[in-house]
């Protein structure tokens, strides 16, 4: 990228620097879901059109714009800012689980998603997250694992399929 | 394949050769679920130890082996040999479907799972068979389509997060 510049005349350059200075100013997490803001609460938090009751727990904030992609989610977020990693000295402390038992104590919330990442620290993250809600008498789930859209039985590996097989669904 | 046959000396291909002619002799398919077989029934058919209560409906011989590989599959198979494409010529008529029909009326068959690929024919196969098993009084499931094993929510196309999604259960 240093290069890259090095070859760009100085107006674009200083350009690119105030959009980054500008950027970390404006840009801040919401204090609610800790997902990406302008203000003080984000555009799902802030928006009263989205279903209150209804939480999807990601790690990361662009996690949050993953899920609103699929144009199929109505709720709100919750970013934890990580998954629980005691490898890497990350425990329930260094995510903002705290806020969360916050949030479903205070909000009508009927329903959490956890949309970990479907890997050992996201599968601990939901587990430790399940123990901690589920007595807060909230339904607690876990998104589906299993083969991606258009792929195909025999390449898929050991482990997926078989989840895909234990997940499987009524139709 | 034939450049690098070309380089090996006689022997060897005529044991290539030899090694061909007998697999097509003996390799056969499952009269009974249409896997590959070596005999009448195919290994898992002519198992007792197996769950003749539950099978597992996949589209190639192949897929048999995948599911195995898993190691979490105990009941029996049922191979479709494809799946439904009327574009390509290839209807209810030109796969086995006729022949599960009979299984299930047959043999004492609780629950069917329809693993077919995650795909447009393989979505109207398991359509098509919940439509004419479901009537005969068997449960019929397909397996989760979703985020696979090991992969991460950022990266996953929307299509798949979003049956991730739906294919949410609680824990």
């Amino acid at each position: 990228m240093a290069f890259h510049l090095l070859k760009r005349d100085g107006a674009e350059v200083e350009a690119l620097a105030s959009a980054l200075r500008e950027m970390k100013e404006k840009v801040q997490f919401c204090t609610r879901c800790h997902g990406i803001a302008e203000g003080e609460l984000c555009a799902y938090c802030a928006d009263p059109g989205r279903d209150a009751s209804l939480i999807c727990v990601v790690e990361e904030p662009a996690d949050v714009f993953a899920v609103e992609k699929t144009g199929e989610f109505r709720g709100r977020y919750h970013v934890l800012m990580g998954a629980l990693s005691p490898l890497d000295g990350i425990g329930p402390e260094e995510l903002t689980i705290a806020s969360l038992e916050r949030r479903v104590e205070a909000e009508e919330i009927r329903e959490a998603i956890i949309a970990t990442n479907p890997n050992m620290e996201g599968d601990a993250t939901a587990m430790y997250l399940s123990k901690r809600l589920a007595p807060k008498g909230v339904r607690v789930s876990r998104i589906a694992r299993g083969i991606p859209v258009g792929a195909s039985l025999e390449f898929a590996d050991e482990v997926t399929l078989s989840r895909s097989l234990e997940g499987r669904r009524e139709i």
